[in-house]
């Protein structure tokens, strides 16, 4: 090996565990990544090396012909799914050291393709709250990770495990993605299954990967079997054939001068590649997404935190507990208008993503912010919240850099169903992004 | 006490218990009533008596001024639905035993306000499958008690609990209310959280309640929050300025003479009772809701079900498999323009329920079938599917009898979120629907 283990993509480690030149307990080089890391990061909730060894070793000693996809591949689990290894804790006092005997839909799959389940990562509370955990972002610990999905994005961006999984409400792996200078895939809602999370907006809850490789969310697309109804072509996209759409959409106000940037140069190096770009206007109607999809965030949290504020309502964050009381008094009505609103306009945002390669719109509204105590601010969620809602796959493209040297990425966007075509623009458009500045090392 | 524990309503037992003439530990009155009629009923995937004992005296401790709205009252819980104290084992030989320590979001609520959890009531595998599990139709053991909410259907019309909880994807919960005749309500989707449920359709699980008064319905509702935006008035209905919606449906082929005869004898019983009754012509896009139900649960129980078809395929229902392989080659396509065309026709059907005082339509197609081994089929959902999908709440009211002189009940249906206004109704057509025949004894 050239390279040392913690730099590995899981496609790299799944080669060479498979030309058996790595052996699953090799991860305890991972391990050590971890404990030299994790004083600065803090992004794990709960790490046992012994058990992850244990695991390992098991999986070492499963016959070659019976492995899976992901044999031998360390996978970071955001705090807010059950794993029967591990206490699930929900960053919140109600939960801690909880540990319900239950594996998550999700970590089945993995589990099955010879996944090593590595630990428990940083989430804020329920993966609702504007409040931080203690996890910083690795290329530069004075700032946020972003968050809910604090710490996968971090412990990916720092090379402590080449996968992670993250969840998404608002725009919870995406931003941590662009934050952390890495990649992230929102799959179509509920293409993979969020059985087995706790549970905030059932409309929007969406499980979301984390990789610092492009070829990795390939192999996870498959794992947990992301098909489109027409697969891609084999041949690389020819991007002097493509045609992306540039959506600033309503939010675009909020972008600073370090996303501005970043799109600016997008274009520019999308044209020099050869590729056609155009501002996509959206209907006035997508203007409202963002109220909407409060509403449904804010009447779906009171169902879905009902039990535990009846349960221990001093132990709740004051941000869950708006929900269950209603503070804004939000109605019914209010509520079946978004949702039906936004259903409508599903099936136009799907027309209008294909006619183009991919549309292409910020991540984030600027780099990773300074955390400042108590609150850890995660950062603002703007530029997500209308994808989450409207179900669109979504990957964070990292390329671009801030003025204080931090990563900046840009999202490609998809109609609801074309993962694997989007991943297929993506192994392109990456290469062009690349131009941008930012080298994750 | 003029009547037995075991035939008093949730109300009744909570009126009882705050006068202090009644405590918890009577419920011991119930686990004799389990004991008897279990051999015959089988209603109980796992029932402990001494956790429920220890659960009883746990309760009488709690100071008068702390106890909740359900305080002592006996709760079957069906067995797809996440229990800290007891096993949750699905139906599935890949969850016997099986013991996550973990409680739903509804169990969280049910144990604030005072429930006694009582065991785990029989379903079938995952809440999918044709199959039937053991239990029996306390009214006639040689037939089915339908499902897939089998026990909690049972175990509520048989005198063993008062309320449980079951789930509704396709019919699951309103049909077993029909079959034992007894009340159920599926609320409007999502209105109390599924958290902690093993999921088979996001888009249709919805968390049912059962109950052998109204008012116990009433109860639940309170529990549980569901609150619409226009409160219904505190006067009792008055029938003779109600107009009753009686929906056919595109199923209606499906309806045998004992259900035609019930539909008859409803009509003319409002209409005697001094109601307007007319018939509902749905649009012809209705007629598409049976197949894009199909379509929704065949494509998301692949997600769902993933997991444990990686992990135990050998150990699946080949119900459940035929999802996760796709038999019949559904696409991304069929599975979204079922998702956007049912959407489109949600606020259709709220305007045309709002019409009226409710809608009335079948809960089932037929009495409770003859079993048959080894199937045990669980009957016909038909007649139930559109309105899951369409996220109504629907209430099975009972009233009637069928030829072999088991219990009919009929739907009655209102726009999304307005489960108070439901049940107001309900209380003053029950009374009409009583002169139908049946009379749970």
């Amino acid at each position: 090996m050239s390279k040392p283990l913690h730099k590995l993509s899981a496609t790299e480690v799944v080669a060479l565990t498979r030309s058996g030149k790595l052996s699953v307990e090799d991860a305890k080089a991972l391990i050590a990544r971890v404990q030299e890391r994790d004083p600065v990061v803090k992004g794990w909730a709960h790490f046992d090396p012994e058990i992850v060894l244990a695991s390992a070793r098991a999986l070492d000693k499963i016959p070659t012909e019976k492995r899976g996809p992901l044999h031998g591949v360390a996978v970071g689990v955001k705090d807010v799914i059950y794993t029967k290894d591990f206490p699930t804790q929900q960053f919140s006092p109600i939960y801690k050291d909880d540990h319900p005997k239950l594996d998550a839909s999700c970590i089945l799959t993995l589990r099955a393709s010879g996944a090593l389940i590595f630990g428990k990562t940083h989430t804020t509370e329920f993966a609702t709250c504007q409040k931080g955990p203690p996890t910083s972002n690795p290329h530069d610990p004075k700032r946020s990770p972003g968050g809910s999905s604090s710490g996968s994005g971090a412990v990916v961006g720092d090379f402590q495990v080449p996968l992670a999984l993250g969840t998404q409400t608002g725009g919870s792996t995406i931003r941590p993605a662009s934050y952390n200078g890495i990649f992230a895939l929102k799959p179509t809602w509920n293409a993979i299954s969020r059985e087995g999370l706790k549970m905030y907006s059932i409309t929007c809850d969406t499980l979301g990967l984390y990789s610092r490789d492009v070829k990795d969310l390939d192999l996870l697309t498959e794992v947990f079997r992301l098909k489109d109804d027409v697969p891609p072509p084999a041949a690389p996209l020819d991007l002097t054939k493509a045609k992306f759409g540039f959506v600033k959409s309503h939010v675009w106000p909020k972008a600073q001068p370090s996303v501005i940037s970043a799109w600016e140069t997008a274009k520019e190096l999308l044209v020099a590649a050869g590729a056609e770009v155009e501002e996509v206007d959206l209907p006035t109607d997508f203007d409202n997404l963002g109220i909407w999809h409060r509403n449904i965030l804010h009447m779906e949290g009171q169902a879905a935190f009902l039990g535990d504020y009846l349960s221990t309502p001093e132990q709740l964050d004051p941000w869950v507990t708006k929900h269950v009381v209603n503070d804004t008094a939000t109605t019914r009505k209010e509520q079946l208008e978004s949702y039906d609103n936004i259903a409508r306009l599903r099936p136009v945002i799907d027309s209008i993503a294909a006619k183009y390669t991919a549309l292409i719109t910020p991540s984030v509204t600027d780099e990773a912010p300074v955390l400042e105590e108590p609150l850890r601010f995660t950062g603002d969620a703007s530029f997500n919240l209308m994808w989450t809602v409207l179900h669109l796959p979504v990957v964070n493209v990292p390329g671009f850099v801030g003025p204080n040297g931090m990563p900046i990425g840009l999202s490609l966007v998809s109609p609801r169903y074309t993962e694997q075509a989007l991943l297929h623009t993506v192994r392109q458009v990456e290469k062009v992004f690349a131009k941008g500045g930012w080298k994750l090392e």
